[in-house]
């Protein structure tokens, strides 16, 4: 079997986390929420943001937790800004305006939104008097990191909160690969940190070594009345939900989280050193997604042996692709590619 | 800890399935539907249902289910007919109003619908002047076995689908616990049958032995357009759909499904036995839901060891309550339930 | 031509109202509501209900002010409790399901909701611990007077309103054909104990004189934020809104809009006299709306001259029909029912 | 007074349009769309479209049209291209997110859309193997003639339409001022041509001489099924039909909405004259609203006498104004304008 740098979801759950999985298993629990393991995974995540008051939800999945919160935290008239390349925008089929919301576009810098941005387009809006036939703005998503693999700033976080506040806005963050952000060693800011730092934000679980599941977190226990049964209605609970609760008690045990993203950076950092030593182009990126512009003869040549996607087409010679790692990745799979670097070369 | 006969989902996963799940976990897949045991799965269950032609995916929940599949099949400005208390009419938070779609109602015979009921309300509708006023009907929704423990006879199935085919409605079939109503003794047909007389229904897995899963079934391939993308905007697609298709692949192995759902009807009905000898009235139900009138004290002296979910009042002295079983259920539960009816009696 | 007591929407509009229009016509004006009828109107309004701080807003007709005004009071996932007869669970296209709220429906007697059968829905639902499974009830709709013609008494409405209050529902009253009810002999209060009430009504001019337009009152200026917004959203921002403006200034000047109202009334009283001497059943009604049960030959014998509507089929031989009054009803139409009806006696 | 050149829609209706709508206000009529003005309405604008077997709808406004069509024309999961300055992106409070559709943008040129931009994001969408993860377009919105004031020309319409041909989506043209478009010096076609380039468009009649009122066409008979039923769940269906019927009639009697169009581009022909007589740079317009930059002291002074809207800040000195006319404008308001012009210039 190849090799595959493809995604950070086409693995299974971290050892620790199936095991969990199944030493609970034959124990009888409540459902929807209610279970010990949820309560003890809800206290834990608590613990780790230093959020005592936290209201704790898991859902399923990153889109279900986007959709699922954007409509839970807006009126029905306002819509939600993001960036061009945001995931809501781009790749989630329409789940923010199939409940019935508008993404409202700003630039994307690197992936990133920038605060002065935002507040141009908030200056701009409520001076317009035409405001009345527009989207009402009511919330800024961003995610962290990026879909491309950068991380913002306290600095950059702080300047967007402000703006939020200053204009009303809520602020939510979308951490699917929130793990990854954290132990960038570009990240000057801790989970504590970023849970006084927005309204709402999640854990991801999927992409960090659960099979399933997203911690949506209302850092201040802040969370819109009756948001248990806005997630029933998105068809997001579960009714076993020991099965989201169970995963993230084991990856708030002993910093598991933590340290599956710490693991998986350090993989990604090696090979951006293989490609870097290849000559091979790199995208500056210090979390788990590694962008690469390859040739056309260079593809075919990788693809041999090591499976990654195709993530843009720059010129018809070349294409950006993409390289991710993950709690599986391990050295071998290195080992694989550096092979493969290698024989280009000749 | 004390028994419980809550429901059929507050216990883990039958142990043949959290067993594929940990066996396969090191292997690397593919995602969103492609990995190896979703197509596996797929196979199985097309080969169980003898349609070589469907079309199956995997969701994760009965409520999200039912929403993309209604939203899926119906035109915008169409409803869906159900019986009072079908279950997206009553305990599905609005999930179906949620895309627009009215839940049009009627009555409930012991949870299910009568043929004559729909092709007089159809009749009505098409006979009315201001029909295009009204909310269109596009599919009837049904569930078995019901969410009162009722079951379907194929000839009432069968002129439910015909008075459907003759006004062009699609029929749906919810089968949330479809292992426990083809299981049922009162049972006269089997799952080809079944596939043969709807357009579209699902295997439900979170009740029936997994931890979480339904399997949405098109029998003869006629999934609409676009069905994976509609997955997508409800929030229903997994990007580990290994975690279902595992599950259901171990469930479609050796007849696991059907023997997990045979043991827990072999089970409820050696519980209506202990009923009926402690002289308290049951009502009738071939299925693994056995519903049971309980005094106000003999509610109290059982809750001491026994736990189970209050349905209905009947009056201020008599309470509707329901016992349920599931793969989990051991003779040992059995018998303390013996134990708690028979120091009733005294 | 034949007599029509089809519908009171199948005349133009009352003299003094399209003369309004033109007369006004030449002048220049705002836009978007900002005219100056509009705000005469709304004066005229706010005096006549006695409501001085009233937020008013002129919608176009009553579907669409109904799923406007619903879906601006309640919350996402909030549904409206409505009697089954009710216009918006019948015969509005599912349009409040289109903004993705459920209708929970409550018994009809004769078309009117009864406060104890609120109550005890309400209470049931509060005692129910599946309750973040199910729609969460944020409002009762009632329409005065109802599509059976009946009135609500004052005890009636304030026994509704109380309990609306000790459950934190909005109660919003349809008035597409308000003028008729308060005209009725039967209503025991008037405009402002009407406007003291409720939460949010409408006082509809197409049924009552105008061309088209329905004033949406909030009687403490309590309109939702950025319900303008939330109206254009809804396709239901006229432009130039001095076409509704204009017609309310006409029929809130003088009591144009109660005389119209007396008058419908009073040639219905006739009405009845006439079926009464012509032996034929009448159901009971003190509006507009007249409802009288004919044998198939009398419907036949009827229909050369006089126009009217089916309603619903009695029997194989009888069916109530339905004769409605409006301003535009003269005493010759009264005189060629009166020979229709005299010509079947014989 | 002040004369004013705020918009097309700050006038009543034009004398014969409401001249109609007096003489036709003693006759009853079928209502919901059946009545008589409208039937002879459709059947004149078939004949100005030469679209003998067109299907015809007439809505009240132009945002409620735009929803109403999109919504009926898109499957669920589609959304709708248009450029970034498109009505339905910009000025309808997310009207059409409403009924869940995303709405894709693309670059504006001069409030146009370029034929090869559409094709380029087409081809890069069906080439993206992520397809099903992101919105399906279903649909190309434009507006004829643009929001500031452009016109297509055939050719331009003709390569457009190709390409939705190409790839299997609908055309839909919004033309809330079409009239204006047909009657401007660029435009290279007719209303024929125009109805046999796409798939669906509208008459615009609020802006071009009524009160309200736009004509919704589908080309070829081709209207979705129950549109009818999708325009009253969209509270877009006129109890009295008549209201707009009435106007439709007037305006397609004799050519008048084609003479009240030209009337005002003449007006605005001169209009401009007076502007570049006057030094004041213009932006190029054929159309009837005219762009404008003035200065902030020729802002102040031009607004002593003479109204307009501020359309978008150029820098802080200066700033775009919009001034439009309509079939009220007089050669007495030119006057006024050239007058408060000819003593900026002092």
């Amino acid at each position: 079997m190849k090799t595959s740098f493809e995604s950070d979801y086409n693995n299974g759950a971290h050892p620790e986390v199936i095991c969990h999985l199944l030493e609970t298993n034959g124990k009888q629990s409540q459902s929807y929420g209610f279970d010990e393991w949820s309560e003890q995974a809800r206290q834990k995540i608590r613990t780790a943001c230093q959020c005592p008051e936290a209201d704790i939800f898991f859902l399923v999945g990153g889109t279900q937790a986007n959709a699922t919160v954007i409509d839970a935290m807006l009126q029905t008239y306002e819509g939600v800004l993001a960036v061009e390349t945001g995931h809501i925008n781009v790749h989630e089929s329409g789940a923010v305006e199939a409940s019935g919301h508008k993404v409202i576009t700003l630039p994307s810098h690197d992936g990133k939104m920038e605060a002065n941005d935002l507040e141009a387009r908030l200056k701009a809006f409520h001076a317009d008097p035409t405001l009345e036939h527009m989207v009402i703005p009511g919330m800024v998503y961003i995610t962290f990191p990026t879909e491309l693999g950068s991380v913002y700033s306290a600095a950059e976080i702080d300047h967007i909160y402000n703006v939020c506040r200053r204009y009303e806005l809520k602020l939510f963050i979308d951490g699917a690969r929130l793990g990854y952000g954290l132990a960038s060693s570009e990240c000057d800011f801790d989970l504590p940190w970023l849970a006084r730092h927005c309204d709402v934000f999640y854990i991801g679980g999927t992409k960090v070594g659960a099979l399933c599941g997203e911690a949506v977190v209302f850092p201040t226990g802040n969370a819109p009345r009756h948001f248990m049964n806005i997630v029933k209605r998105h068809g997001a609970l579960l009714a076993k939900s020991r099965l989201a609760g169970v995963q993230f008690d084991a990856l708030f045990t002993d910093g598991l989280y933590f340290s599956i993203a710490k693991q998986a950076i350090d993989k990604a950092m090696q090979m951006r050193s293989l490609f870097q030593e290849a000559g091979i182009p790199l995208r500056p990126s210090s979390t788990n997604q590694q962008f690469v512009e390859l040739t056309n003869a260079q593809m075919k040549h990788i693809l041999r042996d090591v499976l990654f996607e195709t993530w843009a087409l720059i010129d018809e010679e070349r294409t950006l692709c993409r390289f991710v790692t993950s709690w599986a990745t391990t050295d071998r799979d290195l080992n694989a590619l550096k092979e493969a670097l290698r024989t280009i070369k000749k």
